[in-house]
């Protein structure tokens, strides 16, 4: 699993700060979250291929989270694209792109998809074999989801030597790789876990901007691998957070406890404050393993 | 009279190429001409105070000179301005902003104020003191403006040592800079030009793009001081050039040649080509005095 930060301020995109925007690779998949003004240039430096992203999640209608996708979705069209763009965002956001494309008399020739989201609990919203995408409802200002990003539990390891020593049909093989017990040529019962392992811990990643403290997405992203958590502000400016509905980084690391994540990755920084160290400081002293996001960074997980 | 080229590319921004926007100051204005994505960190990066701005001008609703526009107002209303902004484009310019601040919750604290155009002919859209602004109805594939920023023209110099020795009064000054003969304390009439000399050539600039060859133009901006049309092709792509409604370098000159103008600034130039002395030379052939425009660059004329 592999996360870009291509933006991780908040509020307006300065010479050296981006607004928010990430990609997750994740199963061969190439999620786009969030896309404030210059995402599309930030995915260029990276050197993102376009035609990899099939899929954005828009968590909330500030432009600061999606002032780029109107002209990715452009450039999108100028680039002769063919294959299909899923667009998961907030009811509204299908007429904002559907206005300017009409008045720039400017339709793609590809198939853009909306899905438009008016839920407020969560909800399952992207499956295919191996990975889940459901919504994380956030407390904001306006009406805002987080995505939680979920590998599917694989198939047990199958240990081919124990299993042939125990003289285990092959036709049985898949069996045992989904967790069945076995009946051996012999006749003999074969528990599943004496010639099987588990398999790897699936990678999960919950993005959650912006919102204020909101305890009850505890139980949507527990176990989390790796918890993005907006921290707009330092618990000295609590006051701002509840006002502006965001967060401290000392209440995104009680999220994450809460939740047992593995990993806590601060982000959607106010930019009033002279380091960003100061966040992580706050943030460990609840919770212990955290990073910070900065723009350009690529973390592996 | 100042021209800070903020971007002159045409169709997407990319790494090292932005797409249109300029800052044209002229008598004491900073007019804003058109707004691509990116715009609002360009002008950070001009160090171009914010509130000096008060009249934006987009010439059409493609997105290459309009997508920054929503995020400039944002951020304008985040820094809390409180100055009026004035906005002139395209009728739908309206709707697309106030979409997407209804969808945000988020009104701008400061007056914004759209002037909506639908005239198929020139008009008068700004006026003051010392400043129009002219529309100039172009042809492109959606309805689109250039705009002709003219100073008025001054009051004659007066040459007072002349004055007082005709015995002029001085109560007859203003009369004489504004280009009346007047009576002399002895009874004479005194011929204006005995005693003033014409101002300097009022300053001017047309700003022409996205456009086709368009010739009844010329009318419009007979005399410019400076024009910038539009050079998305060469002329050997001439065919490209009519099916997307756009000019050539060669064209471009011949619209400067035809108006008279003293400059011709070429710009929103297609990334095909790999230098942009060949769409200078190219004009060159047509009319001499051709400069070109590059992000970043500043004229002073």
């Amino acid at each position: 699993m592999r996360l870009t930060i291509l933006g991780c301020y908040s509020a307006t995109p300065r010479t050296l700060n981006n607004t928010t925007s990430q990609v997750l690779e994740i199963n061969n998949h190439m999620f786009l979250i969030d896309c404030g003004e210059g995402t599309q240039v930030e995915l260029r430096k990276h050197k993102i291929k376009f035609n990899r992203i099939k899929h954005i999640f828009i968590s909330h209608l500030h432009g600061d989270h999606f002032f780029g996708l109107v002209g990715l979705i452009s450039t999108f069209r100028l680039l002769t694209r063919e294959a299909d763009l899923n667009i998961y965002g907030p009811k509204g956001i299908k007429e904002i792109v559907t206005l300017q494309m009409k008045l720039a008399d400017s339709w793609t020739n590809y198939n853009l998809i909306f899905h438009e989201l008016t839920s407020k609990t969560s909800e399952l919203i992207f499956e295919d074999e191996k990975v889940e995408v459901y919504t994380i409802p956030l407390n904001h200002r306006i009406y805002t989801n987080g995505y939680f990003f979920k590998e599917k539990e694989g198939e047990r390891k199958l240990n081919i030597e124990a299993a042939e020593k125990a003289q285990i049909n092959v036709a049985y093989y898949s069996k045992l790789k989904q967790g069945f017990d076995v009946v051996s040529e012999n006749g003999v019962v074969i528990k599943n876990d004496t010639v099987t392992s588990a398999c790897e811990k699936p990678k999960s990643y919950a993005f959650c901007s912006d919102t204020m403290y909101k305890e009850d997405i505890v139980s949507i992203i527990e176990n989390a691998h790796v918890l993005y958590h907006e921290s707009t502000f330092l618990d000295k400016h609590a006051n701002l957070a509840v006002k502006t509905k965001h967060s401290t980084a000392k209440e995104a690391a009680l999220i994450a406890k809460k939740a047992k994540v593995d990993i806590l990755l601060l982000g959607h920084y106010s930019t009033r404050y002279d380091s960003l160290n100061v966040f992580k400081d706050e943030a460990q002293e609840v919770f212990k393993n955290v990073e910070l996001s900065e723009d350009g960074k690529v973390f592996e997980f």
